[in-house]
């Protein structure tokens, strides 16, 4: 029998994210597509003693139902991380999320009827602007350069839509970009959105996976009113497969946020929070940060290399000082998807730009991973996009 | 500074379930309220040696990154749970989600437009009614009687709303009421919801917590036409702190959940998928239902019989058997909240019946847990309340 679906859910049934995982699980394939951390620094064992200890201690807490906005003990270690970022946060400003994707979706339902517009840098991270299209969002861009979002770009935009119901930022290593928005444009990115009465949602999965430059204070830092709203997540820093996000707001806005994730799903996942919070007392997280970023900014300033060395002279990289992702941008006008098509016919896999734009696509644009694949596959890797490059040149 | 805030989100920020784990959480109250699994019959240890040995195994894999559906060894593991329910289901019609609360509101998601018209049963769960409302569904009521559902009045209500999007039904030993739909209803259900073109939406959270009369096979047994989603969990069989639920539907239907499921958290919790398919495979999980049962038949039947001497002869309760709730109905015209707050004065909670109807409530109703309190306390618990009833009839 055929449903009738809601206008929350795509008319196509096509999905980049899950079209990416698939080409990426194929072993002839060399996959700077994914956004995934390299698992061989996941802190294993560190993990399983903090399990351990958590079902000990805790073993019938952890198991039963719990509160909506998070374990009390995970947030007030959240606050901390917040304070340390220079942020004025306790643990009633954070909530747990989970993972920051559910911040994102359940921030996005807390702001969107169906027509209005939110402003997004373009391009940008594709699963937000999957969700703000679910709730029926009209997207409008604002354009980046290699200094995060355009300030001048942003007050034009919202001149053109005063009724705006927020602007969606990724500060630091944005997806797709690897592009840092500098602090002279976080501070006045608050004061002009402060202005306009239009929250700022900003999103901040990889600000602590810095390996160059100096570690900048959120957008959240700069605002005096309440009107930002700060996402971040333990994904990148710890391991993404436990789920732990959060949300950084005044607790009015969390209020209304507990209402909607409870009916999302009545809490995140008890025993993971514990997990995180007893890893947080007992391991030196900066430390094991620090061993993360040691091994991407390898990985990264040797794609670099071999992209610079191997890519047409013409062709533009983006020079990411932390986080996961290298952007690319061709000249002339080559179909990103076609782009992206021709490099798994050379077994690499790349995200067509296509796949991060509110609207109109730049032409010829892909994102590259670096977290993921070892050197060996990198040198390799480049080389077969490289090659596509120059047959595309040539032809 | 303001926010403005979407329809998805309550004009009030009241909150009944909320106001509830609070009350219970006075140590000076006996609680009724909660829907809690009694947890010091949690599977503690053998949950930490499940635990143990997927670290051991999979340790760099459960903290990565997953497929949106699921772990697909829990999917498969999940079908066989569906085919001992006499539900033809594969891995293919199984998709994890994080607690069954989250496989409601995306279900909600993907079929209501505001203003459609859904169908629930009244009373039925508050938290599903809560979910619909966000979407802006239009609820329209059902009557009840202690078979469940019934049906003539599903036909008149589908007669006067053809276009309604679904039929949401706890068939199993209902939340609140703890009624169970009849086979003869369930098997007329699915032929009425067919001619009538509307799918069903089965929410069986409670069904294998049975310890009385013969097990029902779930709605979804008797669906021919992939016109019934069928929704479950964990949390009362097992652990509701590791928020695993699941439904099982057709392929095609799963597609689209991919999609905003995707959206709402990329996927669920890695670690505890991996746990609990651990746990099945090494442990008895239907001899560890039979412990729980046990307990709450006790629970059920101690609280009936106190019920039945303490409470005015005229005072209706429902006779569950299974589950976590018994329904009562005060004759008259008593307000439900008004009474839940006297019994709160008496320090015994209960959840008033209005919070759980999609329009008017029948008054002088209320719900009472039996899982989680002790014996002591449910025959005090219950003479508190039968002092309030008493009261109030003297009044």
């Amino acid at each position: 029998m055929p449903f009738h679906y809601s206008n929350c859910v795509p008319k196509s049934d096509s999905n980049a994210t899950e079209d990416i995982l698939k080409a990426a699980a194929n072993p002839n394939v060399i996959s700077f597509a994914g956004g995934l951390p390299a698992p061989e620094l996941f802190p294993v064992a560190a993990v399983k003693k903090a399990t351990d200890k958590v079902f000990d201690q805790y073993g019938q807490q952890v198991l039963q139902y719990a509160g909506t906005l998070g374990y009390p003990k995970l947030r007030k270690q959240i606050a901390q991380i917040m304070q340390d970022r220079q942020v004025d946060a306790s643990a009633d400003n954070v909530a747990i999320a989970t993972g920051s994707q559910q911040a994102i979706d359940l921030v996005a339902k807390m702001l969107i009827n169906p027509g209005d517009v939110v402003l997004v840098e373009d391009p940008t991270y594709l699963a937000a602007l999957d969700v703000f299209r679910s709730y029926g969002a009209d997207l409008v861009g604002v354009a980046m350069d290699d200094d995060g979002m355009q300030m001048d770009d942003l007050e034009q935009k919202l001149a053109a839509h005063p009724d705006a119901k927020f602007i969606y930022t990724v500060p630091n290593f944005q997806n797709p970009t690897g592009r840092t928005m500098t602090a002279a444009r976080r501070e006045r990115m608050t004061k002009i959105a402060d202005a306009a009465g239009v929250p700022i949602v900003e999103d901040d999965p990889y600000g602590a996976i810095r390996y160059a430059g100096e570690m900048l204070p959120p957008i959240k830092h700069y605002d005096h009113t309440g009107n930002v709203v700060s996402i971040s997540s333990f994904s990148k820093m710890l391991a993404p497969g436990l789920r732990i996000g959060w949300l950084t707001a005044e607790p009015a806005f969390l209020k209304k946020y507990m209402l909607l994730k409870q009916n999302a799903d009545l809490h995140t996942d008890n025993l993971t929070q514990y997990i995180i919070s007893q890893f947080l007392m007992d391991e030196d997280l900066p430390a094991h940060i620090k061993k993360i970023t040691d091994v991407y900014e390898h990985r990264a300033k040797l794609m670099l290399a071999e992209i610079d060395r191997e890519f047409p002279d013409d062709v533009y990289h983006s020079q990411p000082e932390g986080g996961m992702f290298i952007w690319v941008e061709v000249p002339g006008n080559i179909d990103s998807d076609e782009l992206a098509k021709r490099c798994l016919e050379a077994n690499v896999a790349v995200v067509p730009g296509s796949a991060f734009y509110s609207g109109k696509a730049q032409p010829g644009t892909f994102r590259l991973n670096f977290s993921n694949m070892n050197d060996e596959q990198i040198k390799v890797g480049i080389k077969r996009i490289a090659q596509v490059l120059n047959d595309l040149g040539a032809e």
